[in-house]
């Protein structure tokens, strides 16, 4: 059974420093939450974790298939519940890529691949959120 | 309704830089997949959100009640199920903590809020995991 671990440390205020691998992540509110924004705020951590989970995904699959690629980049919105505990309930993940005309539907396999056997985040966010992908390539 | 957006550029290699409210958070992978491990892999991210939502959550409740404390921590220990795509099947989530014998109760009671009530991330992994607390009392 593979585990992970993050340790957090409290630094006062309202930010917390992960350990994560030997990387320290810094956290924190903004003013409006009582912090010094010393940091990301936690929640939209998931947001920049299902990124970079499926954008890894997309680059490994496409190095996979020799396709030559520039550009990439990922943009994920998402909505927030109105009552407390909010959580995100519609999630929407736009890939912007440039390559050539005949490799899109190599781009729509990895995609498809990603989001459909790969990335746990994508997976773990499909059960709380409904979930949509769109690809625009530049 | 509110939303949150993130904005993520890959940078060649695995690695990904996130943009999370003009924090930068650089992502990848280590040497094993590929990547550089030139900053914390994306699916661990999700424990640093973790932990970072539900502590901030305490020490705001604790400052509310008006009880000191020091020394705190919050460690989440987390099993990947075996199959892709992998997601996290159980967390535990473990709060250190020094405060006073007659406010553990008030701990006991703002873990409480935190995982019943306000804590976001907890509500959304609570959807694909089976969840776990504890208080270690330095």
């Amino acid at each position: 059974m593979t585990t992970h671990s993050v340790s957090t440390v409290f630094n006062g205020g309202m930010a917390f420093t992960a350990n994560i691998n030997e990387h320290e992540l810094r956290m924190d509110t903004t003013a409006d939450d009582g912090g010094a924004d010393s940091g990301p705020s936690p929640k939209r951590l998931m947001l920049a974790s299902l990124a970079g989970c499926t954008g890894i995904d997309i680059v490994s699959i496409l190095n996979k298939m020799k396709v030559d690629f520039s550009d990439f980049s990922i943009g994920v919105h998402a909505a927030l519940s109105n009552e407390h505990p909010k959580i995100y309930n519609l999630v929407k993940i736009t890939y912007k890529i440039k390559l050539a005309e005949e490799d899109k539907s190599k781009m729509i396999k990895a995609v498809t691949l990603s989001t459909e056997k790969y990335c746990g985040v994508y997976a773990m966010f499909s059960s709380f959120a409904k979930m949509d992908t769109e690809i625009d390539y530049l």
